[in-house]
């Protein structure tokens, strides 16, 4: 399902091997025995293969009940791991200009514009809202709950209150206002941090909303458990991917690692992997720092400084294997005069000239920009293609922390602007 | 009208200020004379001054004969510097979800799902085309145009070419075919790149088509050209910034520029921003890498490493004072038993709000994350603001480059991979 290709990354492969010891030591001790820092926010290892599925029965049947109601769109209301996973995975399998107006997100920033154009939006739409938040004490989404949730009172009255549900904790701010409001409530597991939590109600409802295949998700995500139940580097992709990685940053210079996709629908995709890389590794002074670009539009603007500026970063490239079918396929349109000057592509069709863009691109990167090229080949555009990918960077990620040797579980730089800023509104 | 602000910059006044004499030099010798390197392609330094309005009313004449029959959405096609500012400004002005549907921008990817995703999207739509290329050369733009033009020969048969509108040179492949076709066309003047076209036909045009006032977004650039029409680093904040930036980049580690917005509307500013720094600087080893973040969004996963992580970068951020209504402004709702903790903000509006995490991030990237903070503060968040941010950037950009000793109008470094992925295609 998967594929990692290192031949165009300037390391040694006997470089790689030589972890091995320390990559196995890790797998045993952190990962099978779970003993590293940070281990009470491992559940997700096994949460996917030890879902009930009476449990997404029960999304669905919530999900109908709102779409008996009319319902065309779903507010979610959530920041970082509480929306970038459900976005990416909407946009990945639905498109993301398709998707847009189904499952539309808020509570991610404190914009003025932001809520009045969402409020706009809705103004003359049928909506419900899901609303995301382990303990409901993040600023951003109380914000946009507390102001949308007052709107969804105003037109449905007390009828509004079956027009939310609640994605949250067992206990804490929005479970207290869940149960005094009798929301329908699905439970965010106390031992995954948000941002391994796509594959938990978090992520699963809003897909469910957008008629995604979620069974599909989770067996993918559980096809990757089991291909990469081993430490040897030769077999655990995620794990070399994660060696690799440590090599290129302990190399000076390489301090980022950008993040490519060659895929209109993969943007969000950039956005959760940056999430769940910069927040795994970036403390005590460590970590690379993500980037994300969609090629080839950001090969015009950023390309230049890619090929010829300086060299502190590493691309990986995710590249889908699509099967488009023939019906499908977009050619390009024969010209008696050929003034498009495109009549020598007439049998090439669009994802083919793509592909062949990205070899043009990776050849360039690496043999004239001296640049590391790392693929990620991921075969199908597909539900379960999702969930295999978004475990086996779950894996890597966590590889890639202990071998830091930090805790990949934690924040802490993540509550000091909070702090900062509590304090100034309470003046 | 905008203001520079650099205490919470860790580099001393003074260092500033003995790069003025180095600042003067390029000021007189590459700005005024024109005699530095790339001085071809210094046209936009009074393009916008000498700018006809004939031109203008030309530009709305077109629009209004393309609403005259119906037309509702402008498929604008092109790359690089030939979309990002036009969408940047109409996302700035009219809202990023707001003005979603009335310009939407294809020739940017050669990603198959997005060439279905807005060919269905405009299926039962009446739309227009706006194809922006100076040669008419570039393959995703040609791609493109070759493809959603014979959709709309296909629905209009020979009225299509007058729903067809060439921004181009005067000369190549997309003049000939215009000329040949009857379009009506603008041009894209010679001396000026396309990174510093947003107030050419290129940006304007589109603009005009989403009811932009472009004469004072013009007005904002030329006021920008009048406050900027000295060297001294006390008066003209863009050179200011200009060469803070480059002594920034001298200490080592800094290499890395992060551009941060607070507002929802500005992610494509940040876009624009990236390709206008790269694509100018990114050349000869030489150069600061930009990235760009929506904050607090993005606090929520890149916050971490921010905060806590390797030290390679500084943020600029830009800050727009808004002025909002009384009407206009958001309020958290009171509740009776305080269910959402946002009782002690019932008088903070989300705006002010807002500027409170601001200030709250600025002092935690700066005091406790040891980060470089530089942040322009902009007037207004309207065409005349607009203009100014534009050519405010342009000579900025201009100096910086110069101050690297490089040539800031070519880009050298994306021709290598439009090679290659040439050559793999004629294969």
């Amino acid at each position: 399902m998967l594929k990692l290709k290192n031949d165009k990354v300037f390391l040694d492969e006997k470089k790689i091997q030589k972890l091995q010891p320390k990559v196995d030591k890790i797998y045993e001790e952190n990962i099978i025995d779970r003993k590293g820092l940070g281990n009470e926010f491992m559940d997700w290892l096994d949460y996917q293969e030890n879902l009930d599925t009476k449990l997404i029965d029960e999304m669905k049947k919530v999900v109908n009940k709102l779409k008996d109601k009319n319902v065309k769109h779903l507010l979610v209301i959530g920041i970082g791991g509480s929306f970038l996973g459900a976005q990416a995975a909407i946009d990945f399998t639905k498109g993301k200009l398709a998707a847009r107006d189904e499952v539309i997100f808020i509570g991610t920033d404190m914009s003025h514009s932001h809520f009045k154009q969402v409020e706009n939006f809705l103004s003359d739409k049928e909506w419900a809202i899901c609303v995301i938040s382990k303990s409901g004490g993040t600023l951003e989404p109380s914000l946009a709950f507390n102001h949308f949730n007052d709107l969804l009172q105003k037109k449905h009255g007390d009828d509004a209150n079956e027009r939310v549900v609640a994605v949250t904790g067992n206990k804490g701010i929005l479970n207290d206002l869940a149960t005094s409001k009798g929301y329908k409530t699905f439970e965010i597991p106390d031992g995954i941090g948000g941002r391994f939590s796509v594959m938990t109600p978090v992520g699963l409802f809003p897909m469910i909303f957008a008629n995604i295949d979620v069974l599909k998700v989770i067996d993918g995500a559980n096809q990757a458990k089991k291909d990469l139940s081993s430490s040897n580097l030769s077999n655990n992709s995620a794990f070399k991917y994660a060696a690799i990685r440590y090599l290129l940053n302990k190399k000076s210079k390489i301090s980022h690692e950008i993040f490519v996709s060659y895929d209109f629908d993969l943007d969000m995709m950039g956005e959760w992997f940056k999430q769940l890389f910069a927040e795994s590794e970036g403390k005590d002074g460590k970590g690379i720092f993500p980037l994300s670009v969609s090629y080839s539009r950001d090969l015009h603007s950023l390309g230049q400084i890619i090929q010829e500026g300086p060299k502190t970063f590493f691309e990986t490239i995710l590249w889908i294997n699509e099967e488009i079918s023939n019906e499908d396929k977009i050619y390009p349109k024969h010209d008696d005069n050929d003034a498009y000057k495109l009549n020598y592509l007439v049998n090439t069709s669009v994802d083919e000239i793509n592909k062949k863009a990205f070899d043009g691109v990776t050849d360039a990167h690496y043999h004239e920009g001296r640049i590391s090229n790392l693929i990620i080949e991921l075969e199908g555009k597909t539900e379960s293609s999702l969930g295999y990918l978004f475990y086996w960077y779950f894996l890597a990620v966590t590889m890639s922390g202990y071998l830091l040797g930090i805790n990949p579980f934690n924040q802490p730089g993540v509550e000091i602007y909070k702090k900062n800023m509590n304090e100034n509104l309470k003046k």
